[in-house]
């Protein structure tokens, strides 16, 4: 694996890192961690790679590295830029036939994420989307729980996203995370929407499998000075004719990550909070609730496959990342024995990359009319 | 007091009579418990009343108790009927000068609302509406919180009230509580949002004072054959520039009576769930969280004046309607006494009745538009 | 219903009378509140009691009753005041023909326990004991579980009673509820093992119908100054082989009343938390575990018979005193009527009051035995 | 690193493997996997190593990376066997030159963990011991508080470790966790007590500082065929006069991994669950509870140095192993840089593990002891 993005002051590329080598099934053996080469320089020494694949910019790595005999050079980029580098590096890297692992959301715009899935296409290759919180062992059985019917027909979907930490205008202290999560220039047409919103979306069309046929958003910008909004209300429609609500922020004073869903339907209704993962609740009117947890009794193979510890021992963030690397990892390994991935092993691709964009643009157009009610979900 | 309605298999009137009693204070001395004057006759008995004070319609009782001396004859009429009951019996009752407790929704509609105050207005007489869940200690706290600047400016709003009761047609069943809850005739205009969305808007504009300015509302009806909406989703505006969800529904299979509110300022956020009701979290992004408790630590006034029990001795439904009861009679008292009633000892009135009434109207309107994205909230 | 002790200072007076008058089955016609005339006359008018039956002491009281015709006179006793009034009392109403309702524990100490069941048997009266606890609804649930079977054969038990209310020397402040319960002369030979401790121990003897055969207790006094022991920690033996855990205390700072028990079989495991009351948690290895709420489902007939609200709707402490008081009114009913009380409606009585003084006694007996490791549980 | 044990088809190998290449400071170079060579074999090449330093045996290995040359040779050995080899393995790594991180307990019994450490100082090299759960950030902030004194002088302490997966005779299906756990000949003198309560054991020590100074302790073996105790429940003293309750079991049914820790003081109480680990609750009487969080607000050091995350990102078991071995690796470098290591990177050593053998064996002393109640504490 070649980094691009990651350097030591970024968060996400050590979560990259940390998940990429938690099963010892991946390498990190090259990166260009920054556009700025003595920030790469010292990212590269400071994980121990070999400084002759320390690079000063992604086009120069995957330059030299492909100039390297095949089983010593990288096999994949993993890409943790802020957003705008996503499409250019991972459209270089596909063109010179290296397999991508991409930070989400996929690309700066829809367009960019048209594009790249037929830079795909046309590659062959392999493309990942770290949409991490699906690879949660619960995420996967609410998931077995409706294509096994357990809920009966969907009727109602609450999907929340409540942050806290940009209460104020952290962005100008000079706190990198804030600093291009709020510049249009850097993360794209929308703020909480974009960097949280789509996760939520991503969950849902995840567990459920529906789509959203149209919406009606309210977003806002709370904090004066900022450039996009950070938060967010929208009214949602589904293609089963199920009714939801998916709200997201980052000025909900004092929540942390508290990404959680709720799906009801008429056998069932589940919900599930990310910041205590490993627990599912099951709820029926007439037959009570029920608690399923992460490796206690009969769960879905898809759980299971992304289970490392018995009972008890939580598993959290850091595995969700690891789930995603190590399924891509045996989606590459399969392809190089000549054999078909096994589908339990699944993890986001372009497909999910192309719908996230859309809905940050069908978001954005329905916030900007004040006017109609309903703004249809084009793709 | 004389009892409306609440016959012995009504399931509210048993509420109001075990929170009137509660603390002593009140006497139930009449009743005219159905419009079958057998089950009125039986529940009476029931009841250990003397028979020849159940009376066969509401307006015999009040004729016939008027007669009786005063000191005798009943101070007050409970109205617990179904909506559409409301109107007429407050009505007569308060033009024979009898007080009023009633339940809510006020009425069936939003001009017998009006006008109801206006007879209120004009009669000089009680009026109590047991909107009862702001009478619990922890939602008593959170108005002082928010009363004293703790939260800073509030910015966002989420409002829930999931049940499960409803996700199929228990109304064909004969089940007398959905049976007219589902009745436009005597319930009104809208269902889930009469019944259960008129307590989620009550309870925000009772905590945080402010007042909704426009909404964008989408009802369903998920029930074949059903009437009136059973759930709801509804994107607010209110008059601080505060944004706000509030969704409410019968429909969320499993989910038990599940209001909650959580309220974020700029200073810190709250949340407060009525089936954990003695807890209220208050979070901040830069100092953590706290845990405020019924009857622990220091508390506002307005909390311990509904506080009955040492911490950690649950206290529950039946409180927040002996609340509402205790300070009635606590007001009646006074009036008789010629003070002045003590604020802290607070109960919804017909202001409160007609904001409902409006929010439910609004509602409607807004849902029944399909083109206009925002509806305002007129009164 | 005629109250001894109780007046207006008091915890647990409030406590019964709410409890004995939330159903409007009971009324409260007479009172002896305090041994003071004084108080006792000022408790009665706020009650609004006539005040010819308000007396200067229970004698009095049980006495010029009785005088009164049938019908009319006060049909049974409500003893709340302290310990050492409890068996006098209790002693001359039954001698003078009134039923008994007392608070726990039943006496000072297990010889008046015994005599007093004696003159039980000899009046042919009623009597129940306020070990509330068991009466909340998932309380009753947990035992028709363990008859049915649910749990296979019980093999561990814990129980625990923090309380954090007595950190510090309260009772020397002058705050009447910690004079009298850490005074030996009116509350017993015990602090918080007679005061709490007898609760778990009731409560674990309700659910499971074993019975301790030895234990080996460790009691302290932390608060200098203190007669009797704030907290203590005690192994158990049961008849089955079950072996067992109790700890009770009330210098945990900061926890509130936090009784609560576990009980592991060799089918299921069952946890009830009296602060989360509505809950009942049903564990298993091999099939995860379940959420039993109050009035959701399918639940037995006692649990059932004591619930009065839908779900979701929480009931409490209050609860549980008119849980006994309505059962203890349909006993009493049922003998006027000849009629076999049903079982389903049961409530604590002298028996639970004798095994509850042994197991003060018990205890006391085995911490002050530093040599010997067990200590035979005798009655 | 070297493994000694941890074959595929162990747990807590791939946990060791795992947690120590999180942070990428540490490579597993080397290993004797397994007693089995064809075992050995399979699981180095599972995990990419190279097949010549995959070896046949502990011994084999130390021998032979000795003689690798410095820099090549693996810097020191993991030892994730049963317990029985933790003291040879050890022995012979440490005197050839190799540090050691060995899983706990530290020997098979309290002699042997004497003798450990008469090498470990003889050697001057630096060995680790895996209390793991003492690595969360949470464990670390409780810590931090006490030694602040925010919990005033420490009273009461209860500490739990329940677990389920033992309720039958699981040892007897060939399940290998259960076979070595319950065999007196490689796990040793006892099963829950050695395997999950010295765990309650260490978490206490760590947290408060206190030593146990007497014990009562009454052991089961609940499963017919068991050789050790599967549950167990304790009377503690502790040196400041302290008094506790530890308990711990396998049998509890339905429990999955439920250690737990209570700590009361004059000032404060603290409550934290390993299941819900980034979760630290702080009760007092007089100003309510707080909700310390990983990463949220102003924490410790201590806490802050063992986070990866921002708040809200579930940090979780495998994080606590990596902890260890990356405060182990701080300390190894800074012994090659000749600094001195910061305490604030800490872990558990040879010390540890003394005192949880010794715990074992008095804990089995009391237990076998049926006359007296109270064992000294000897080590």
């Amino acid at each position: 694996m070649g980094m691009i993005g990651g350097s030591l002051e970024a968060f996400i590329g050590a979560v990259h890192r940390r998940g990429s080598q938690l099963d010892g099934e991946i390498e990190l053996v090259c990166g260009a961690f920054s556009s700025n080469p003595e920030k790469s320089k010292a990212t590269g020494e400071a994980l121990y790679l070999n400084p002759s694949r320390v690079y000063g910019s992604y086009e120069e790595m995957i330059l030299k590295e492909k100039e390297l005999p095949e089983g010593e050079r990288m096999d994949f980029v993993s890409i943790v830029t802020p957003n705008h580098v996503h499409f250019p590096a991972a459209k270089m890297a596909l063109e010179n036939g290296f397999h991508v692992v991409c930070d989400k959301p996929a690309t700066l715009n829809l367009a960019e994420a048209k594009e790249l899935k037929t830079i795909i296409d046309k590659s062959g290759l392999i493309f990942a989307l770290t949409h991490n919180y699906t690879g949660y062992p619960m995420v996967k059985e609410a998931k077995a729980m409706v294509d096994a019917g357990d809920l009966g027909e969907i009727r109602k979907i609450i999907v929340e996203y409540p942050q806290g930490w940009l209460i104020d205008l952290v962005e100008a202290t000079g706190q990198k995370q804030a600093d291009w999560r709020t510049d249009p220039a850097r993360c794209g047409a929308a703020g909480a929407i974009g960097d949280i919103g789509t996760h939520a979306e991503n969950l849902v069309e995840y567990i459920t499998g529906l789509h959203i046929t149209e919406l009606c958003a309210d977003l806002t910008i709370f904090v004066d000075g900022r450039k996009l909004d950070d938060d967010g209300n929208i009214l949602l429609h589904y293609n089963n004719g199920a009714k939801g609500l998916l709200h997201c922020s980052q000025i909900c004073n004092g929540e942390e990550n508290d990404l959680n869903v709720r799906i009801y339907g008429t056998k069932a209704g589940i919900s599930w909070k990310q910041m205590d993962p490993n627990t599912l609740i099951v709820r029926t009117r007439d037959d009570g609730a029920r608690i399923v947890r992460t490796n206690v009794g009969k769960l879905s193979a898809n759980a299971m496959a992304h289970t490392r510890q018995p009972a008890g021992h939580p598993e959290g963030y850091v595995e969700t990342f690891a789930n995603i690397y190590r399924n891509f990892s045996m989606a590459l390994r399969a392809r190089w024995e000549g054999k078909e991935a096994d589908p339990i092993y699944d993890f986001p691709g372009i497909e999910e990359g192309i719908r996230g964009m859309a809905f940050i643009e069908n978001v954005v157009r329905s916030a900007n009319d004040h006017q109609n009610k309903w703004t249809k979900f084009e793709i």
